[in-house]
């Protein structure tokens, strides 16, 4: 029997039997390995996205595993290939389909989010998902190559060039990833963070790192590009002062890359945006050339994967780690370990 | 004698006899003909931009004229010459001017505005900022090259292509000609206005144009673009509700150009940033490229600058003309006539 952890009410998580189907035609069944935590997830555990959600619901998109089984017509892959998944599924026929732009479908599936994802041990995906991982990459790093992947979007989103100043608002997982994916394209970065855990640990990585209640971000960006101001900005932040200081750190023509979810509606200074032609730019989730890349990155060592995991635990400890996660506290990326050997599993002893 | 019309305090316009100095090393004397009134110095009159203008103030950088005198070493320009002003003097040295883009200089002269403008009957002007004006031309619409550059300006900074679907909020003087620029481009147009007159106007001219009283702009939208979105949106309102609109009716990787002036924050939908990657462009001013494509519009007919010269009055009517423009009413572009035989001008039967 296996097992898969569900999302019931806002707050609730549960462990209960999930009933593994022979993979249809085009799919496969995967046997999940680790599964991150996203702040995506976390909204949801908080109810904030009820409306969307259909309960119970298998949550989890920043995967790694292996195929379990293929289903008729699948050609490509074998059972113990390791992979993880580009979790979309789209129409193909709607009016941002029609223009190549897919990953952003008007009636986009984000698996994981709309329907099953994949803290489950096991799980079946359209085989057309799959994005092969190295044999040589450990599977728990491979978890951390959908998040990469943003940043790698994000990155791209930006048109961020090598000699370029950056500075990344915000030093979660996701701002960590992007700051080190500008600086593998040669921009100069400086991150933003009020956290010291998070701090410490992006100076671990070689980042320059800034402490926004020390000191006037703006005022440090002017000092460091000579009164030039910042050639781009990522907001990864998702708050209301996050969303000003990247917008006060830029020069002329710069770039702020809008990375965050922000729900409700912002005040932005305009006129900045006028009298600088600034450009603001949206950035959602990736495409297949994001995938590769950020395999290769993760694979390479540019992106220390493991570096970035704070702890592991058993899937069936899913609800304490979400609860931990919630508290804020320090950590950057929690994985679920789907293995049924809970025993063996390094977040037993955490 | 000579005489101008200066700013002296807000709502406060008085003429007094200018002083026509000769011609420095690289300058030339105008004798401005025609000057319109702009948002801009509107906003001056309001006392708005009283942090900024030192009173007394000579406005005015919409004009037409010709050439009176030269200063020493000014070799490419004779009396009589007929020019309009770039009025943009940078410094050539900032981070800006560095990278190519002098329009938004950091230490930018917009003459006009920081120095004495055109509204007077000799004005000198650097000879780099004269852009010449076919003979051709009827000097009254040789007076809306300089609004018709920051159209082709907007436009290009939007990327309009041929066959996109946009949609411009505001139909003023500004809004009407990024219209027509856009659809001298190839793309299809729709003009949002509130104000019967300039709907009745710009309709006139051949422009597709929606009352937002009447109907809700995004649905419309839908329904024009087949539920996809426009391609590009102008914002040219100045108003919270017209940002709105801007944001609304694009499509995924739309583009909403920012052309009005928003003094103060403005709440935007930035989930809607995320969730359709929509890009936001800030623009300002133009560059001499811009007023080059400016004249050959105007004097080749595609923009009717004549049809959009609401009235002609003597430069010594201007403080009526200001107050007729901040009352709203009837009218599209009021231009100042600054030739002194003030009987004779258009304008005085009015």
């Amino acid at each position: 029997m296996t097992l898969a952890v569900r999302y019931t009410a806002a707050r609730t998580l549960d462990t209960a039997p999930s009933q593994a189907s022979p993979p249809g035609p085009g799919q496969v069944e995967l046997a999940p390995a680790y599964v991150g935590i996203c702040g995506t997830d976390l909204h949801i555990f908080h109810g904030d996205m009820d409306a969307r959600v259909h309960t119970p619901a298998v949550l989890g998109h920043e995967m790694s595993g292996r195929v379990e089984r293929v289903g008729p017509g699948v050609e490509d892959w074998r059972p113990g290939d390791a992979v993880t998944v580009m979790p979309l599924r789209w129409d193909d026929s709607c009016p941002a389909c029609q223009v190549g732009h897919q990953h952003i479908c008007q009636h986009l599936d984000f698996i994981g989010i709309d329907s099953p994802g994949a803290m489950q041990q096991r799980w079946t995906v359209p085989a057309s998902t799959l994005v092969r991982l190295p044999d040589s990459l450990p599977l728990d790093r491979g978890a951390l190559v959908e998040p990469t992947a943003v940043a790698v979007h994000d990155v791209g989103r930006a048109g961020v060039r090598g000699g370029e100043k950056v500075v990344v608002v915000g030093g979660g997982p996701v701002g960590v990833l992007i700051a080190l994916v500008a600086q593998a394209t040669g921009a100069e970065v400086r991150l933003v963070e009020l956290s010291a855990h998070r701090r410490r640990l992006a100076q671990e990585l070689g980042l320059t790192v800034w402490n926004p209640a020390d000191d006037y971000v703006p005022a440090l960006v002017r000092q460091w590009t000579e009164d030039a101001g910042a050639d781009v900005a990522f907001e990864v932040s998702g708050a209301a002062g996050g969303v000003d200081t990247a917008v006060d750190v830029l020069g002329v023509r710069g770039r702020l890359c809008l990375v965050a979810i922000h729900p409700r509606p912002r005040e932005i200074n305009l006129h900045r945006f006028f009298w600088r032609e600034l450009t603001l730019v949206g950035a959602r989730l990736y495409d297949r050339s994001d995938f590769e890349r950020a395999v290769t990155l993760v694979a390479d060592g540019t992106i220390p994967a493991d570096r970035l995991i704070s702890k592991v635990v058993p899937l069936t400890q899913a609800p304490a780690a979400f609860e931990a996660l919630e508290g804020g506290g320090d950590v950057m990326k929690i994985l679920l370990d789907c293995t049924d050997r809970t025993d063996d599993a390094q977040g037993a002893a955490v």
